[in-house]
């Protein structure tokens, strides 16, 4: 399959990565890491065995790229007032884009300028990170769930599972991509903020009584708030928080991608972990009051957006 | 008058030279700075004008100062562990205890061991820093509001307060040292904690409207709480909020104590301004939900106590 790849960060370089070691024929849309993979390709280190990529299409203009028929989006949402122009020119008859971005509002965005019929969403549960220029490291994980913008599973989900589980990527389709977006939210809220807020690990805050308490009172928060959206299934607090944090338990170490943006200067995905979450929660009648503080406090000195 | 400083900080430092100045028998216990102000005094760079004392009583252990007719406690709280054994050699038997320390619990300490009519507690409004060694930076305001432990407007008061006016600090008396306890809570508990855990000025926390709002709920559930406890004057929340972020306001770019104390590695006075009034709200029937999530981010990373 003819794919791209818009947002090559530590996700995207991973997934295209795997996707073309598979026998895929992918673009990558790059910025920081062009000159090195243009030079040397890509070098996965994973804990699944490493390998290289020594010839990659790489592109410093989506234009130059031309249609695909699956663009995969890992672009950060903190840059997504660039999403459509980095996105259009990739559009044929018959390109689907699934974007595995963070949070809330992807989605819309996409299919407001594509037309819904064109639009995927889903989550990923990878740890990994960039390591120099043209490298990237799998720590664990690599699960993708993902489905229709507007619902049901398609041939067309089919197809792409099928392009995954070939490529060695784990994955779940799934007809409630609200579900989905929210069982994710209900990790991504507590620890991508507090851990960026406080510099702290999710190991350090797990093992420390006063804040494990503290995630999990936020998940019971993001909880409740998910089980008033329109989906399919209600999340079960006590069993799926304890799945929870037993998982997170055994991530050590492990830094949240918005601690690592914050560490580096990078803005922060506010508006797609936080806004909109708790704008979603707001009208359902479900407000999120700690993870309104949280975002209150995360968001003191990061740039003013329209 | 004879009188003992105890925790020689940018407080005690400022308030004991300030005494001196005005021709009262000051004797310091020192640390960081004895070898500076036993060799070159103390320097006040104050905006009521700068000073220097070129002839101090200093000390590194409290049993050589021998006992004295007032002593003043600006020790941090986090130390104290060591506040009995740093006050005992310094009892007479007139002797009073002001402390002037944050937070709560304080007083009572010093009361079980010397007992309650021993002890007077006050907060200051200061604005003062510590420069280099021997130095002391009085950067704005400077009142005493005091009272004794055990209630009530005593003789000895006035003679204090007497003490205080002739050596311009500015002071004021009260018969209910619990209600000016939390009254200075409604600034420390949001301003300290907020500025500690994001690194913000009180200015950048208060020139940012969603901080700005969440300084002011968190204002409310002090006040909340403190109009619980046994005072004789309930808070009204709109014109004490009003008047206190207005004076915020005027504080340009002021760091807070625990702000400085995190940026300097030591310990936080998580007990005192927070732990004890959190548990003092809880008995009474008015939890601080805000305060508490706050508390336990400020608490990950600090040292353990018993």
């Amino acid at each position: 399959m003819r794919i791209g790849i818009i947002g090559a960060g530590a996700l995207g370089l991973y997934y295209g990565a795997m996707l073309q070691h598979a026998g895929n024929e992918v673009h990558f849309l790059l910025r920081r890491d062009f000159e090195a993979i243009s030079t040397n390709g890509i070098k996965v280190f994973s804990i699944n065995g490493d390998f290289t990529l020594t010839k990659v299409n790489c592109y410093q203009n989506a234009a130059d790229i031309g249609s695909v028929e699956l663009i995969l989006v890992g672009l950060k949402t903190f840059a997504n007032q660039s999403l459509i122009e980095l996105v259009r020119p990739l559009i044929g008859e018959e390109t689907a884009i699934l974007t595995l971005q963070n949070g809330l509002g992807n989605e819309d965005i996409l299919a407001t300028e594509f037309g819904a019929e064109r639009v995927l969403g889903g989550v990923a549960f990878l740890c990994s990170n960039r390591g120099e220029p043209g490298e990237v490291h799998h720590l664990g994980e690599g699960r993708i769930r993902f489905g229709e913008a507007t619902g049901g599973i398609t041939e067309r989900c089919q197809i792409i599972a099928e392009l995954f589980t070939r490529a060695d990527i784990p994955c779940e389709t799934s007809d409630d991509l609200t579900r989905i977006r929210w069982e994710k939210l209900v990790w991504n809220i507590p620890f991508n903020g507090l851990c960026a807020l406080t510099g702290k690990t999710v190991t350090e805050l797990l093992q420390h009584p006063p804040t494990r308490q503290l995630v999990t009172r936020i998940m019971h928060e993001v909880i409740t708030a998910a089980n008033q959206q329109k989906t399919t299934l209600q999340i079960d607090p006590e069993p799926f928080i304890d799945r929870m944090l037993r998982a997170s338990d055994a991530m050590i170490g492990y830094q949240p991608s918005m601690m690592i943006d914050r560490m580096e200067g990078r803005p922060l995905e506010l508006e797609a972990i936080y806004e909109i979450p708790l704008k979603r929660a707001e009208e359902t009648g479900s407000p999120m009051k700690q993870v309104d503080m949280l975002y209150r406090l995360l968001s003191v000195g990061e740039p003013a957006r329209d």
